[in-house]
């Protein structure tokens, strides 16, 4: 079971000769798809993946709901900033992403979105928020978010026009979406630690730039990462997915394979009854209505 | 060009000398495609359909959006009523009924969900909405809005327990998620216009349901429909589906297809400018980054 | 009863004989009461005016949820706009521009707030929207909306910097919050009128300003005004109003008087029973406790 | 400088040697206001008051903005729990305690209100809130958080009813809201404290209801209280009241006194200005038409 394919990623290039014996593998975030997926493109993955993250009822839930809040939650923790009337920089709108700007703007923030995809910038502008170009974003931003699972989206150029004491966090997962070696660069010495998991850089133009959590996870770093009662359905899929590579053995290709569909509802459903919330059932004639192209109006 | 699958219907019933000259249809909506994607599995389809609900720059936009906005407008033209305080039943949690949703709770209605996927349901309960039973939910509700694509949603059942002077909607394409023939069979007599789309049902026991637009879609019926900013994105998919039905004349199989990720991002990219927005792209370092998996910590 | 001090300013200026027999009168809103101040100020007020806009149960219903759906409903009607993604510039934020701002972003708006009051401009900034001067507001804004009660809020050197295709529209009491005299003069001819309720000008340099309802209040303009179930409130205190003047004839100044708090708790009262929603009575260890400075820590 | 009246309801009751020696004091919360009042009224109040938790700057902030985030904040790192999805009953709708409505929504919270006020229970009810009796409302939360300023309104008949494993917060100035003594009593033993800040009290009948901070403030004990961002508008107030306490040494009666209008505007217009937000200010146009009732219609 991995996180950021970090253990896949070790196994392949400096353990190969473990690799016969493993079975196959579950990947927990959206940062490890994207590299094991440029694995299996390159013909390099030697066993099989399930992309757990892919889960609906794990990118939906455990990526949007829990990012958001644990991210925010973050970011006070770290600094005991008032999050209301603050101008949020998000860069990203993908799951975790949207959670952040979902709940930043939850707690009073004025959000803007930062984003490469065309569909999902436009879509961050019919939620009701501005998006704009990194670059001019970065002039007016007071507290920075990223989450992306890219790199240096946070860069020197952005730093060069940031306000006077802005926070720069990160909840993507690796740190290096905010550019930490030209941050130290601009900077006229070592940082200052102003409070626990708060860097103070001062720029050469006495301008100071704080670093939140070394640019780690800002949700590990400073809170205590997602909640159990969502996890527990990211937890959920880990589990069914282990249990298929194990079902599946010898019948897989060394590909990334989605969770199937009624994995998903399955979670779903157990989730729902814990919760105590009921729901609806197709009647007989809804459903035949649905298999039918000949009634209508 | 077909919007719920009503020109395709009718053809493959009632005109099928026409069929062998016909390359192929695009299909507008969600109801349309449930519809023609029975006919596909049932091999009955005579010609390749475009799905262009399913484009995202559609079905993003238009059914969350558009619908969202237009169904909530419908509702107060034809009633003029104050929707802050009312209890908003939604039925369903699709596109276009979680735009309704959302729309409900931006003007201050406190909304309830119901679904029968539990998927669906659960992100409406994390979303901040109750989700409950219909049945359960007919009890409560002030105003009852259906965008299902399914038959009497609103049934017979659950009019017996709604409160005296509620008010249902549909939004769904066609004119059978509200129980109409029920509705009538509940009532003393035929119902009264109390105002133009509003029809004054009186029931046996004495309350009052009114059902607007006669149970059609409210935001044809009483409003406008969707907002040509909106639209404009669908109708791009139009046009770009018919042409690619154009330039894969005899290539393609009477099956449903989904519209290229290529042209959604082109139409999105295009409306982004047209509104004035610019976003970022992909650096050269951060491109490498993507497609790499030997980067990392 | 009046509303806009428009029956008291008439009887003040022109039929100066009819004013010995007035007992009293009662005043529906803010712009009104600005002005019978001014009139009590100056001595030139002939008879007592209940407030009738001070009652809490008119001016933080009627003017916030009253105002603020139909504001945007007339905006919607008058030209089938999306709201979703429009920057809305929200002139004031006052009651009725409270109202007005909180249903914009409800509908997926991104709101900007101008203020001349320091204090409602703080508010409006920690409750996420961003505040600017009207210049500066002017040059973003994709819909502008004024609710002040004052004059030329929205004026010719504003207009110099509109965007082209931007809508105007005004929600307080009078057609001058919108300066009609400066916009015909930047325009090169009569408007045309391009839909009902919306006259477009088109400027010397070639952009078209988008004026709704002539200036005057959109929501009675294309719209059908506040709702019923946010008017009984008000016309409760007109009522009560009435008879308070009646039963204290002969015992009341020249000047503005409010409405007891104990007529306004029984407003309130009656409408939360109309919903049939119950509330809590404290209990006699509370009430001896609120009471008591002895009890505590 | 006092807060919940505290030290000057010391004083008075066990320290009245120093009573002559004190020029005024001033009151930061609404709690110490309800006394100080009480004691006014009584007669009993040896020297004036500034209620600087009735300006402006201070309640309509700090109560609402910063005890909105920083009572959810101290819920969340008591509990770590995911807010979202979760019914939290807020115990009254005062301007604290619409914060902390208004935030627990904003984190995606299924809010209900209860009140005792018909006024502030009707404008929670048009704020999309539902509205209920404390004893219904206790059947159906899982989180609940008083703050009201008043004795056990989480009371004993409500905590029978609860649901197993609920959550029980104050943020009221007093650890009286929850009614603790009875809490124990219900229960088989002492509490368990199963994290810091999180006492669980097993009842004679399994179920498990966990007290958040012992019942005290909860943003005080498991979070970092307000943000600095809202306590300046606070204490910029306190220093402004002790100020005029001085300036008016001898001239004013042993009564509470309000801040003057003027201090609340000029320490909003500091506050703007150093976030860097410009308003408009009224031209001499709009001067001379605001205090003038000739002009007009």
């Amino acid at each position: 079971m991995d996180d950021g394919a970090d253990v896949v990623s070790t196994l392949h290039k400096s353990r190969r000769e473990l690799l016969p014996n493993i079975i196959g593998s579950t990947e927990e975030t959206t940062t490890g798809l994207v590299r094991l997926r440029a694995m299996a493109r390159d013909g390099a993955l030697a066993f099989p993946v399930m992309a757990v993250n892919d889960a609906l009822t794990k990118h939906l839930f455990d990526n949007r709901y829990g990012t958001g809040q644990s991210t925010m939650d973050g970011i006070v923790r770290a600094t005991n900033y008032l999050i209301a009337g603050k101008k949020i920089v998000v860069v990203g709108y993908g799951w975790c992403s949207r959670g952040i700007a979902m709940r930043a703007k939850g707690l009073g923030g004025n959000v803007i979105v930062t984003e490469i995809n065309p569909l999902k910038a436009l879509e961050a502008v019919m939620d009701g928020f501005r998006v704009m170009p990194m670059l001019q974003a970065a002039r007016e931003g007071d507290i920075f978010v990223s989450a992306t699972g890219n790199k240096h989206v946070i860069d020197e150029h952005h730093m060069e026009v940031m306000k006077d004491g802005v926070l720069l966090a990160n909840s993507g997962h690796f740190d290096i979406e905010v550019n930490k070696v030209a941050l130290r660069a601009l900077s006229v010495a070592e940082p200052q630690r102003v409070r626990p998991f708060v860097d103070q850089y001062t720029l050469k133009d006495g301008r100071k730039l704080n670093l939140l959590g070394e640019g780690r996870l800002i949700n590990l770093a400073a809170a205590e990462g997602h909640p159990a009662s969502v996890m527990d359905m990211s937890f959920a899929g880990q589990a069914m997915a282990a249990k298929y590579l194990l079902d599946n053995k010898g019948k897989l290709a060394n590909q990334v394979y989605t969770i199937p569909e009624e994995v998903d509802q399955e979670i779903a459903r157990i989730k729902l009854a814990s919760m105590g919330i009921g729901i609806d059932t197709l009647t007989d004639e809804q459903y035949t209505y649905l298999n039918s192209w000949e009634e209508g109006t």
